[in-house]
Parts: C-alpha cells; structure tokens; sequence
C-alpha cells in the first residue's frame, strides 16, 4: 500500500523527558534535543510526555514543548511528534492526553506549525485507535487545520493492539474515520511484556519475533512504518546493532532511541557500508575475512587448512575433508558470503538496468576474491543471477538512501564523509 | 482485558480417563485424581472423556465424573473442568458431547455445584465456538444456573481455530452469545500436527512456535488464560522445565499435565526460585555458576582465565584476549547474568516502591558478586534501570505467586517450606 | 476444512516460461516441460506467463501455452495451471491477465481441456482476491465451463496477501463469489521481500518462518494446499533438501521448482525413506549413525566412549560424565533417534490398528538397537506410546504417498524401485 507520508523510511525514533523535576529549567532535555543536527538528530523526534516524564509534571511538560517547539521547531532538521498520555484501559488518561493534544497544537502558541503529530501509547482494540483519531479530527476542526493533517502514531504494548494492526488495511478510509493519518508502527517491548504476562529467568525482555513480523507486516499492508522499541542496555552497541540488522531482515527499518550516541548508531545502521566485505562460516559461527591487499584472510582457529601433496585438507570444527582444487573452491564458495558496498549495490543495479534496457530479463553478477587459510590462497568466483525481482528486493537499501538524503540535507556532510561524492550522486540517480 | 474468572492463572491442566475398561472400578483414576492435594494437585483437573478414554466407555465415564464429583468435589482444592466430546467436523460427536454435559450437570446428580465448567476439544471457526457456548446457556437455563456461569475452555488443535482465536475480543459481548464464558486456551499440539499435516523424519512433533505466541496473544486480548499441551516423554523432567521456561518467555504460564509427578514440576515451576544464581554465556551454551562461600565459580571447561604479568588473557571457546582489569570486568559483566531469587524480586519491587513514594521515576537496581575462573577472582557488578514499566513488566511472577496463595491454602506448606515466611509475607504485601 | 481438488497433496510447482526471445521455436521450454513425465515432472506444472517471461513476449506466450497444451496437455501427467500477469495496485496489468485467460481458455483452441486452473501472482488484500476469482467466473460463463470448475491459485507475495489468507475461511462460500476454487496457497519471497522492505547485509533472503506458518496455517483452514516459494541456489541440493524439510515441519509440503532436478528432489522428499535411521545429537549438531550389519556407528569425533574399570567415560563436546551401564544407556535413548522407513510406519499404524480392534486404546511402539561409539557396544530400546492421536498425526506421510500412487500412475515404476512391491502395497491399504 502506498505510503502517505513525507518520509518513506524512518530510522530513528528519539523520546526526550518534557519537564524533569529539580532541575532550574525543567524544560532543559528538551530544548537540548531540540538542538541536535546531523547524525545525532533522529529522523523522528519525540518529546516524550508520558513514560519518560513523571506523572506530576506532565502538566508542566505539555507547557514546555510548546514552549520549544514555537522556538526552535522550525530548524530542527527532523519530525517533530511529541507523545501523550493514553490507556487503552482508563477513560481518565485518555481524556488528559485528548487536553495535553488541544493544548500543545493551539496555534495561538505557535508550536503546532512545526508539529508532525502525536504518539498515542498503551493503544487497545481498533475502536480505542479510533477514538484517538477522532481526537485528532476534533483538534484539527477547533483549529482550522485540515483534517488528517497531523499524523498518528501508535506503541504497540498489548496483544489487543497486535491483533488490531491486521484490521488497519479494512479499516482506513471509511467514511467515519481518518486513520490514514497512521504514520508509525512502534513496538513497546516493555510493557508488551508486562500485558502478556510473559517472565523470563533474569528478568530480561523476551525477543518477541512474531511481535515483529506483524508489525511490520502491517506496516506493508498499511502504508505504515515500522519501528522497534527502546534498547535497555545502552552501553551495549554491538548488541544494539544485532538488533537492527535483525530487524530489518524482517522489514523493519526504523528503531527506537534513548539517546543521541543511539540516534547516530541507527541513523547509519541500515545505510550499506563504505566497504564491501567477506564473510565466511566458521563451524556455525560468522566471521569476517581481514582485507590484506585483496586477499581476504581467515585468522580465526576454527577453519584449518593445508595443502597436500596431491590436494587439500580442510577442517571445519571437527570435521576434516580432503578435496582436491575445484572440490576446495566449491566449499569455500558455500562458505563464504559477500557483503555488497553501496558502491557494490549501485554498480549492480546500473548493470542489471543496462541489461534490460538491451532486452535481457535476467543477468549473473560475479562477485570474484581470493581467498587465504593458514598461508594457502585459493581463487573462488560466485554467481548470482538477477531478475526483476532480485533487483526490486535489492533496492530497498538505496531507496532508503534516498530518503534520507531527500529529507536530511543535514546529514549531506556525514554522508559524504561516509561514500565518496560521486557514489553519493549515482546512488540518488539509480533507480528512478 | 480484564479476566473474569476467580484464578488469574492457571499453572496446571491434568487430565485423567474417566472410565478405564477391566478394572473392578472403571472410575480407579478420576477417583485417584480427585484426592489429589498440595503440589500434586492440578490448578485445573480434567476429568478426560475424550481422548483419554475410549470410545466406547464414554457414558459410563460421564456416569463416573457424576459420581466422583459429587462425592470429593467439594474438598478437591482446584477446579474441576470436565472435557466432553467435540469435533467441528461432526455433529454426531458434538450433540454427544452435549447431552454428555446435561447429564453431567444435572443437579439432581450433585456434582454441578462443584464444578466450573467444561473443556470443549477440537473446535474449528468462531462459530463453531459459538454452537458449543449455546450448548452451555442451554444447560444452565435447563437447570436454574446463572447464565455464564459455567466456565468454557478449549482445546486448540486446527489451524480454524488458532484463526478464531484473533477475534475473540470482537465477538465477546455480543447479545447473541454468552462467550464472556471463555477460560482457557489450550494448544493441543498432537492433533493440530495431524490438522496441518506436518511431517517431521522421527514423527515428533513440532514446535509450533507460532501457535504458541497466538494462543498467549488471544488470552491477553480476551481476557483468558493460556497453557500449553501434553508434553509425552514423561521421564524427562528437564526437557518439561525447558518448555516451560519457553512458554513462560511466551506469556504462557501454564502447561498440560499427565501425571501427578507433572503436575508438582509445573506448579512449582512459574514461580520464582528460593535462591538467585548466576550464569555465564560459556561460548553460546549457558552455564550456571557454583556458589562457593558467596564467590561464582565456574567450573566447565569452554572458558579459561590467567594472569599474566600485567593484565589477563581470558579464553572464551577459541577466542582469546588480553585484557586489564577493568576490561576483563566489562567482559564478564557482559558474559553473566543473574536468575534473581524471590526474595530479591520483592526487595527490589520494594525498593522501587519507596523511591517512588519520594517523587523518583526510576531508580538503578545493583547486582555484584565476585566471579572465579581457573582460581583467578574478580569482582563484578551491574545496573540495571527500572521504571514504571520495568517494575510492572517484572511483577508478573509475584501476581502470580499471590494468585497461587489466596486459591491454594493446601499448597501454604510446601510454599512455607520452599520460601521463608517472612518472605511469602512480604511477597503477599507487595504491589498491592 | 475439505479439501475439494482432486489432489490432497501438492509436491511440486514446476515454472517454465512460455515464451524466449531469439530461439527458432520460442516455444521450446513449454514444450520440453509438456514432455516430462515420472519423478522428473511436477505434480502442477505452471506454463509462467509472468515473471519467468520478457513482458514484450507475454502475449505470443498466452499463445505459446494454448498451443503446448492443446498438442501435449491430454499426455501430461501432472495437472497444469498457467500464471498470468496480476498485480494489485495495477488495473492494466490486471486487465491483460484477464485477456490471456480469455485467450487461452478459448475451447476452440483446445486447451481448456487440459487446464486445471490459473495462477495469480501479486495479489493484495481479500477484495482483490475477489476480483481474480470474478474474471475466473465470467471466463468459466463465456466458455460454457462449470462455476468454479477453474481452480484459482496465490501468490503470496505482500504482507496484505498475507493478512487476506486469515478471511478466506470466512468469506468462502459467500453469494457473491465462487472462492472455493482456490487451490494453491504458494510463497513468493523474492517479492515479498521487497514488498516488506526486508534488508539483509548479503541481500539473501530472509527466512520468513511466520510467513510459512501462516501459509501453511490459512491452508489448513480453507481447504487448500500450501508450497513454498523458488529456491535460487540450483547446485544447493543440500540446502534444497533441508528447506524442504523445514517446510514439512510446518504442514508446508509442497514447494517451488525450478528445473527439473529440483522436481525430481521436490517429489521425492516428502515421501518415507526406504531404509530406517538413527540419528544422534553430537554436541548440538544432529549426525546420522552408520549401520554396520545393524550395529549403529558414531564415526564423528564430537563423542567419545571409553570403558573404566567399573563403568564408562562418555564425553560429548565438552562434557565428560562417568556412568554405569543403565545410566549410560539413559543417555544414549536421550540423545538418539530414530527415522522411520515407510516400512517401519506402515508396520506401526498396523499394529496400532490391531490393538484398537481388540479394544486397546494406546499401545507402546518399541525401537531398539545397538550403538557403537569407540568400539564400545551398548544395546538401547525405547517406548513411544501412540494413542488415536498419535496414529493419525504420524499417518501425513502415508496419505501423502496414497495421494501419489492414485494420482500419479506414471511414478509407479520410480516408486516400486525406491520399495519393494510389499511396501506399496501394504501402504497403499493402511489406514483406510
């Protein structure tokens, strides 16, 4: 389903406390986010009024990104969506965030211009999601605003909301409502946790796979956007970064933020890398092959390998074969995998579309290296072919690019420190 | 949503064959089962007059569940949920089903008083659902019963009904349906293989992870209560405790139960250990450390640890670095992790709570030990941050505890004898 | 749910395309493919007028398939279906596909005949589902054909699609359509991938396991049948094999192939092995044991087994434990298991079958063996008890075959050579 938004991708999605008790200007976290530019600044910015801030100062914290937002909201480079309070359960909470939302959009204070939309949590059934909309549609009609015009977005933190998610699709566009307005699909981890009841042995979150997978499938079916929950342990960048590559081979780009150290962690996370590189399968284990002068080097100890006299002898973990040249190059080349550079993807893409415009529907892309083991190099070549739809899957991350570079011309200087300027320029060619 | 039946949760779900042919008492096992106390007794006792027994031994067993209900109903300490016949591909078998439920429920017999509902198997569509939920109003209405009072739970064994299980919260409180009825959701994994006609090389069975997350989803969205099936291979106890820890990461806290010695291992099993432990990622196997005298010992041989003149190299599978003390600390903070006791869950719950009461969001919960290697001693500690959120995401075991302990008075002593009483007492006053 | 086709089970999905530019005959692969008969044809064979043929050739393809079938169809073994063009966000690619139906289902071309149906790709949610099925109706008008005599099949290739196979239980058998035509529910990954904007480092495809399970899942509950989608490493036997195996674990037995080699592997997986097999868990890694004159022999180097004076020493991986033999024994039923041949399960079913006729209701299944681990010879034996239940879920794989054998008489040959004439027979009378 089409997206109907200005952004295609987000990556990032960044909640700052509204009013933090103690402090001479309660408004400080705040006004320092709304400050952030290039790769700290999300792509979605969330002053976060409800879990973030303490219950007893959300008053104050409605008043404070007003406050921010009628100052600095017009420089700041990404959306602007702060959240409210909401409960699925609790008819008092929701009437505060319906107050929180009349407040914050008064055009009178001058924040609503550089507002995007809301974030409405702890969202139940489909009939409380349309109850936020109307909400919505009554802020826009009191302020003249046109109707669908601030964007919804959603935590979804209970199995009510799982489930509601797979009606979106039959839901939006009926005459009663305007939940095209959906604009993000973010997961709670948390508090989905606490709904479904779920322990584990340490107190640590469970993965929630299916979680996952259906929010980003409605995300598809819906024109919607997907984002993960936050990331506890934020000291622990390598397994924040597991988690997004494991999210987005589930189709979720975007991922939730605490703070700006994560921001640039998850702006650069689905972008291809500088650099392709080559990976090999040691013993059930990845590892990364170090580049020497082109010669892509094993140095871990679960691979061995030696020459004898009239073949090889390669080990994996336990298992010891002995092969002879080409038996050798066809189990590296099972082995290993390659990661495509940007540069990579581009040239491929430019290929296979010179291909068909001369009327070919299908083409192989070689991806050729030497390989070395314990001193021994081998030559080994792979081929894989492209059609249409390997080159329609594959595009995703250039898209994405795209995107980004569209709506970001902050990030422009980080970006060409990353690729060289001309990938850069064939890369926003590509494609279109 | 909100649960409407008296237990919360529900640990254990043991069926036993209500007629047994060429015994001088074809009632021996529901006799048996019904004097069942303390641990050894399910939370939910099934009197099986479906697959347990035989067909042909079906109306004697009926005639049996009468007879022992209303003889040791009354003192059984929990509930008592009979399983008729059902099968959405027969009418014959559901109408079967259904007079064996009138005659069950006959209150001139005097066991209806002692019962709470009946477990319907092999449903398909929600309308299929429906046909038995008019079963149970019929009943009632015949015999002056409230109508919803019999509770209705069912087994799920096709792929129809994992379906239905999606819109139970559309289709409860409807005013042609009593469905507010609905207890349990059970997966039935034997029959629902067969139903999907999955085939595994050893003709065992899947794992059906999927089925799982959307029973637990469908019991959190419609107020109901999730357990999973029969586990076969009875004499392997550690196996059952796996697939409980699996279920409970699910939100599943209850299981199926074949015999007594099951039933102790799954009552006992949700609730929080006596002792915390520590464990340590040994080269992607978990393993659990030795407490000797307050130290962590860890005595397997996948990691290794010395020192050297300035620092330490620290072996982990084949990986090895050499690190200073503050590194090789990091790492092991890394590498443990800590399976908090009872006792801790409510200190911390408790420690919450205060700092809450004095105007704070969230406070740091510290853990530290001290960890041996190879005879090499280092001291650790971590933070973790706890909110709302967490504390709320944490409580789930305690809930649970308390459910256990207002229902099951005949469990107080060997809950006395697993936990001190002063910290049953304290995890009694918690959170409340 | 019935299932209303002629075939209970698909194994193979074979695409060929129907037209290739600068060959003599542009006909030449619908018409290799027209001739193959035995393992190497599928059991539906699909003449793609869609992805696997150049959009400018599309139109001489619907008359290449007309042609092809007419001339060859009456001979072919397997059913035939060809895939026109579809695509839901499209009303002209959607018009031409409807065209091709009408021009290749056109009785006086003499094809229609021999076609069993049509398969549409890219569809989106349950409406335009609808839409297919209403030009399958008017093609089944215009011609004289009976309503729904045309089966309809799926791609499934958009998270919408994926959501719509959760209503067509319900909406099957409505007024206003004839979906009870649907047949094959069948995965398209490549452009489900980019429908969910998945990204991987590599740009291999994701495993979309709750992808599968739902397939497999809506198969179950509307009555058709579920194939997974093309695998694209041809030499990747191996990996062909085991996603199969995958595949069956979910209920998902069929799946695509993509040349004749994969169909020959494709038709032959899913049915029992010849011979029987142990299997042994070697540390976390399943290897399979080597029948020395009916001695099982671990020939890896993950364990080992050494007599002690008054026991045994057995080490797997890592782990050494000291046991008498009835311990050791424990463990080696533990860590074993055994792989049915088709003769061993026909055998079970029918001593199962006995024992129910003289009013048994479960029986215990014994399997026994001696394992040879370094010399050292230990004898094990295990029970499995199989109730009513447990004979009809292990039953998939014998229908399967009987749905083979009725269907496919010129696969006889191949499957008296892969059993004795005894097996097919005696498996051909079980269970009916």
């Amino acid at each position: 389903m089409e997206r109907r938004h200005t952004r295609k991708f987000v990556r990032t999605f960044f909640t700052s406390p509204t009013a933090v008790e103690g402090e001479d200007d309660s408004a400080k976290m705040v006004r320092s986010a709304s400050q952030l530019r290039g790769m700290q600044a999300p792509d979605v910015w969330v002053p976060d009024n409800e879990d973030a801030t303490a219950p007893n100062m959300r008053d104050e914290g409605a008043e404070n990104i007003v406050e921010v937002v009628a100052e600095n909201g017009a420089d700041f480079p990404g959306e602007i969506h702060p959240r409210v309070v909401w409960h699925r359960d609790s008819p008092e909470t929701r009437y505060q965030g319906f107050q929180h939302m009349l407040q914050i959009a008064d055009p009178e204070k001058g924040a609503v211009e550089h507002l995007d939309g809301f974030v409405i949590p702890e969202v139940g059934g489909i009939d409380d999601w349309k109850k936020a909309d109307e909400f919505f549609t009554i802020v826009e009609n009191e302020y003249g605003l046109e109707e669908g015009s601030l964007a919804m977005s959603v935590i979804i933190e209970s199995g009510a909301a799982e489930l509601a998610m797979g009606e979106l699709r039959d839901e939006m566009g009926k005459p009663d409502n305007n939940l095209e307005r959906l604009f993000l699909l973010v997961d709670g981890e948390v508090d989905y946790t606490k709904d479904m009841r779920a322990i584990t042995p340490t107190g640590g979150l469970p993965e929630w796979p299916e979680l996952r997978h259906n929010t980003s499938r409605a995300a598809s079916a819906a024109g919607c956007i997907s984002v993960d929950g936050p990331f506890d342990d934020i000291r622990d960048v390598e397994g924040y970064r597991e988690r997004m590559t494991d999210n987005q081979a589930k189709g979720m780009t975007g991922i939730w933020s605490l703070t700006p150290g994560q921001v640039v962690e998850a702006n650069k996370n689905p972008l291809p890398p500088q650099e392709g590189s080559w990976l090999i399968d040691a013993d059930g284990r990845e590892a990364e092959l170090t580049d020497d002068d082109g010669v892509q080097v094993y140095e871990g100890e679960r691979i061995s390998l030696e020459e004898t006299g009239d073949g090889y002898r390669l080990t994996v973990g336990t298992d010891t074969e002995e092969l002879d040249a080409d038996e050798l190059r066809e189990e590296l080349v099972d082995l290993t995998d390659y990661v495509p550079s940007m540069d990579d993807i581009v040239d491929s893409m430019e290929e296979f579309e010179a291909a068909k415009e001369a009327g070919k529907g299908a083409i192989a892309i070689t991806r050729s290296t030497t390989v070395r083991i314990d001193g021994v190099e081998i030559d080994i070549a792979s081929d894989r072919m492209w059609d249409e739809a390997t080159y329609q899957a594959v595009q995703t991350p250039i898209t994405l690019f795209q995107d980004v570079y569209q709506n970001r011309p902050d990030q422009h200087d980080d970006l060409a420190e990353l690729y060289s300027e001309d990938v850069v320029e064939r890369a926003m060619d590509v494609g279109n």
